[in-house]
């Protein structure tokens, strides 16, 4: 009895310890096994070791992440539109002018096409009619209610689920290996705080995004923010450094985007000194998820586009392009 | 033999005990009993235990401090302005214009009163001439270079070594109770950033204050952000909920402060529900560093300006005022 509780007992650690090498042996289990995997592991490494000439001390281990199609899906639109489509609804019966009025008129008759005409004035005037003219708090609480009970209209599964797996696993990889995480995202900074922290292990503080104005007001004497219909700071493009500067401070050593809009964000983090790492996300699975951007027969999307041009500066750059189809094996948590 | 050695060990524990228990309970040990500082430590105690009906989860657990007269010594004038002062008699050589054009050419003669007289708008000039033009990397070394050498006119110390011990027990003693403390300052952001982190240790993307725009562009190949002479946003007064609220998502549980600048600063802080804690330095020590405020025969400062309004509310609203006269043991490390 004594003798096999001892053999018990040494076969429970040594199960337990090749469990703890298997877990330590592969930190993204939804990766496959390939360059791309490769290249984060190897970058990691190298960043993190005492001895290592390319040694980064934890407090700059600073690591940016785009959002949209980088974090979760974009397609068949980013959700941050549907969010304003579902206030336009909402809110349309205190707005009886919106019948004969653009965006707004297209938007309620269910024709996106046309509402989308008007461009970024259109988009603008979306944005503020929906976003604007409550306080930070009220803000805060519609966004809750809304991405509690909202779906993807495909996967009919909450937006917050059909976040992808294999970058959830990068996000706790990097934070286990003393990174500080922020996302870098053209959408909303308010649309993405109420949430990211439970989603993505991302505070409020390390959220950068775009933003309305808002004012300090005494309202029945209780101090508030009043969010204002006008734009504070477009975090998209060439913004996004400028963002990353004003919010971090520090130049990011790595990283994560998926678009033309994350160019100049990569662009910054390649131009900072000692070894870092740029990658991109390749929309290329159209059954499991979607497929666009520059792989040929792939339509180019206006928004979210991957160009040919983006592609061929990460070949020439040496930024790590993934697959979504050969590299990750799984995308949604939700796959079977 | 033995039993000397038992003795010595016993001792040994006993004192290091008694050290540790001493430790535990002087977290603030340049600050002198008494209300204020009673007022810190059972804000801290209920915050923290978990049982209390007040708790507040780490995460939540947002510390803001302003910077001027609350971290550091404001006087004789803003350490700021001395810092442009500087860059002004530096790039005088290059800019001959100077010497006709206000507030150049007073600043130039040494007359600084003249020089301040355009207000605002002079105030202005003084900052784009003297803060834009480089990019964020070569400004942050200017900085850097100025800092290490320039001192405080009248403690003939250099001004990181004119910061209150007491406040930086204070932001320790929060940290290790679990809080994030953030500079909110009406100082520009990027003459905080290069140093606060070894001074306050208050990392970078922890520090809130005011900016210029900059402009992401290529030079020379080089992805930079150069600073443009062109005003991006004003932390102060009611600027500061709103940079508070862009920068850390979240509104702070307690707020530190010494003027009428960080007035909506603290109203925002109570306007929390739960607990909260709100503070603010007086100036009422002539010896030790300067006496300026609401206290009878003390003239008030344009600049940092404790007015009898501010000193009201904070009686009313149950803020705590600390006496530096009375609740500092010791105001600077330099102090024999």
């Amino acid at each position: 009895m004594y003798r096999r509780n001892l053999i018990a007992a040494a076969l429970a650690c040594v199960l337990a310890f090749s469990t703890t090498i298997a877990r330590a042996a592969d930190p993204l289990p939804s990766w496959n096994d390939g360059k791309a995997k490769q290249s984060i592991t190897d970058f990691v490494a190298k960043v993190t070791k005492a001895s290592s000439p390319d040694f980064v001390p934890p407090a700059e281990r600073i690591a940016t992440f785009d959002n949209d199609g980088t974090l979760w899906c974009e397609q068949p639109m980013p959700v941050q539109f549907y969010f304003a489509l579902d206030r336009v609804k909402a809110l349309a019966p205190q707005h009886p002018e919106w019948k004969d009025r653009e965006p707004f008129a297209s938007l309620l008759k269910g024709d996106l096409k046309t509402a989308l005409a008007g461009g970024d004035r259109a988009l603008l005037e979306l944005v503020t009619a929906t976003h604007a003219g409550m306080t930070t708090v009220e803000f805060e609480q519609i966004v809750r209610d809304w991405i509690a009970t909202a779906k993807n209209p495909r996967f009919q599964q909450p937006y917050t689920a059909c976040v992808y797996q294999p970058m959830l696993e990068l996000l706790t990889y990097l934070r286990a290996n003393g990174f500080k995480t922020f996302i870098v995202s053209g959408g909303g900074i308010e649309f993405m705080r109420p949430w990211a922290e439970k989603v993505y292990g991302i505070p409020p503080e390390q959220v950068v995004g775009s933003s309305i104005k808002t004012k300090f007001v005494m309202r029945d004497g209780k101090p508030v923010l009043m969010r204002l219909p006008e734009l504070n700071f477009n975090d998209d493009k060439d913004g996004k450094p400028v963002g990353i500067n004003q919010h971090i401070g520090r130049r990011p050593i790595a990283a994560f985007g998926n678009s033309d809009g994350d160019r100049e964000m990569l662009e910054y983090t390649q131009g900072g000194s000692g070894s870092r790492f740029m990658l991109l996300v390749l929309h290329d699975d159209a059954t499991r998820e979607y497929a666009y951007g520059p792989v040929q027969g792939l339509p180019a999307t206006k928004m979210g586009a991957f160009t040919q041009a983006l592609h061929d500066q990460a070949k020439k750059d040496g930024w790590t392009v993934v697959s979504m189809k050969d590299d990750w094996k799984r995308i949604f948590a939700f796959e079977k």
